[in-house]
């Protein structure tokens, strides 16, 4: 038999399934990949201890290249293990697409993964979490894209899981400190109101290991603490259902009064600008109605009408018709200024 | 010692760890509970197997009501297993928090659950997803609010997994045929042009165990499939990377030019209207300024500058002020129409 199995090993040294030894064990050729976490100290000996077999540790570059593993997935077994869930790093992915186009065939033996496994012990539901996000060392583009992704995913009231990269070739990673320090340079930068001192995260190190920490406060709060050794996870939450302020402090060990609501600090563009603008626009209007007595009615009714429809737009989420309304009526206004009819301070 | 640790079972009959088998050996008490997704057939042999004891098996009321597992953690070490990861279930967390305000110590060994698995078997990466949803078989409501979270990732163009429930003690589920229907149905209803005949799916069977099927297409095709046994998911991919696309086609069987990008259908309220209305606008212009010689110069170059914003500001993906600037160059210039100094027709 020819196949390549890809063998998720879950989190911590113990997370591999009774599936995934049965696979290590019967394969002619088994390698074991590690680069993405910090290896868990114990993980190769009870794998091998489980298994009954030794494994070849594989680094990055061999996975990539992936010649030898396909050689070899073509003329008998090969399990390739690796941390977590195979295929969340793309690296297995095309490892994978590239043997199903050699006519090997491939499985996947699925793992807990730290995307998932993070949900569940900070007390969050699951199926609120928006899109998660890498926080890496180097790029200072990427985390203005993890800022922009925390924005989008508050205004949607969904909460944000942040993975902290870390290199275990090279042995460095994103710190929960560097990572809150990011995140503030984002916001000094683009200045949208989503992350202050104030803003409320969840740390969680070492999920799925003795060793599991969860801490939850406010940044200015955080900042200031030790965490130990990688790796290490973020949760930025939004809306919080009750049920999940109650588990949240539960499992972080702080009072449900401490547990603190960021979607409700975020508001969208129209939600900031159709307020002002609405009392510009009626002040505007009083203003007109008194100067110009005559011919001009059906623009002040409009502009009237157009200013209320803003409202009432605003008022059911359809933004971008509020803000075209308010556009309206203000142009309505604005433009016998600009015909010299009238003179008005906005 | 005290203590409650629920494991997860991870995928298939064979998921559950070898830390998970080690509580599960060590506990005084092992429950093991099913009904949210078909027990695996061998499950139940397969855990007492490697963990060489017996487990009882509960329902969901039991866990639910929650007393007698609470009671025992008191006085000694409980085990309950569960299929997939604990706590993507509320039920589990609302124990787990009860058990934590008893004192009673917690712990979760963690395992694979479809959340995850489902993104890496369909060659997808996760970072791509936005939140999941549970499709019900009973809440027209629920569907409608599939439909909208669907409609939501597309126009992020993320990729959506939707979960179909399946009640164990009932012995029925969603079948991807009635969430295909289902979602055309809340298409006839809403109208958004989320979804139709041609919207390419993922359908995925049985993830993580031996009768694992994958099949991706357009709805019209996959309608007439015969899916076999649950658990199925569906996946509604958005925009698609080019190595999604080689490795959706890879896992699914099919050649790379019938994938097809949802993302590409759905669009923006304001990149529907802001083209029409720039047009519109500049029309109206045109027609203003050679009717209207002298006096509204300041008019006529505000409108064609804020005209000129609005295309900026969409080109920007800043849909508010987009349409806020294009709602004022239309009250500039209808502002002359409203005060009988122009007739226009837009």
């Amino acid at each position: 038999m020819t196949k390549l199995t890809f063998v998720g090993l879950g989190l911590g040294d113990q997370g591999v399934s009774i599936g995934g030894i049965k696979a290590i064990r019967e394969a002619d050729t088994a390698y074991i990949e590690y680069y993405t976490t910090p290896f868990a100290p114990r993980l190769l000996s009870e794998v091998e201890g489980a298994a009954g077999r030794t494994l070849t540790v594989v680094d990055r570059s061999f996975v990539e290249d992936g010649k030898a593993i396909l050689d070899e997935a073509s003329a008998g077994t090969v399990v390739l293990a690796v941390q977590g869930d195979p295929m969340i790093a793309t690296t297995h992915s095309d490892l994978m697409v590239r043997a199903i186009s050699r006519g090997i065939r491939t499985e996947i033996i699925h793992g807990a993964t730290i995307a998932t496994a993070a949900a569940s012990a900070s007390g969050l539901h699951y199926y609120k979490f928006g899109a998660t996000v890498t926080f890496t060392r180097e790029s200072k583009n990427y985390h203005e894209q993890v800022y922009k992704r925390v924005h989008q995913n508050l205004l949607d009231g969904s909460h944000s899981l942040l993975l902290l990269e870390y290199d275990v070739e090279g042995g460095q990673g994103v710190t929960p400190q560097s990572l809150m320090e990011g995140l503030l340079r984002a916001e000094a930068n683009y200045k949208r109101g989503v992350v202050s001192g104030q803003t409320f995260l969840v740390i969680l190190s070492r999920v799925g290991t003795a060793q599991e920490s969860i801490r939850a406060g406010s940044i200015d709060g955080l900042v200031t603490l030790d965490y130990g050794e990688p790796p290490h996870v973020a949760i930025v939450p939004g809306r919080l259902h009750f049920t999940e302020k109650e588990a949240l402090a539960a499992v972080a060990g702080i009072a449900e009064q401490q547990v603190r609501d960021n979607a409700s600090d975020v508001r969208r563009t129209a939600q900031v600008l159709i307020p002002k603008y609405v009392e510009k626009a009626k002040k505007a209007l009083e203003t007109a109605r008194s100067s110009l007595k005559e011919g001009y009615e059906q623009v002040f009714e409009n502009a009237e009408l157009y200013t209320k429809d803003a409202e009432r737009f605003l008022a059911d989420g359809q933004d971008e018709l509020a803000m075209l309304s308010i556009g309206y009526a203000e142009g309505l206004i604005d433009s016998l200024t600009f015909s010299g009819k009238l003179e008005l301070e906005w």
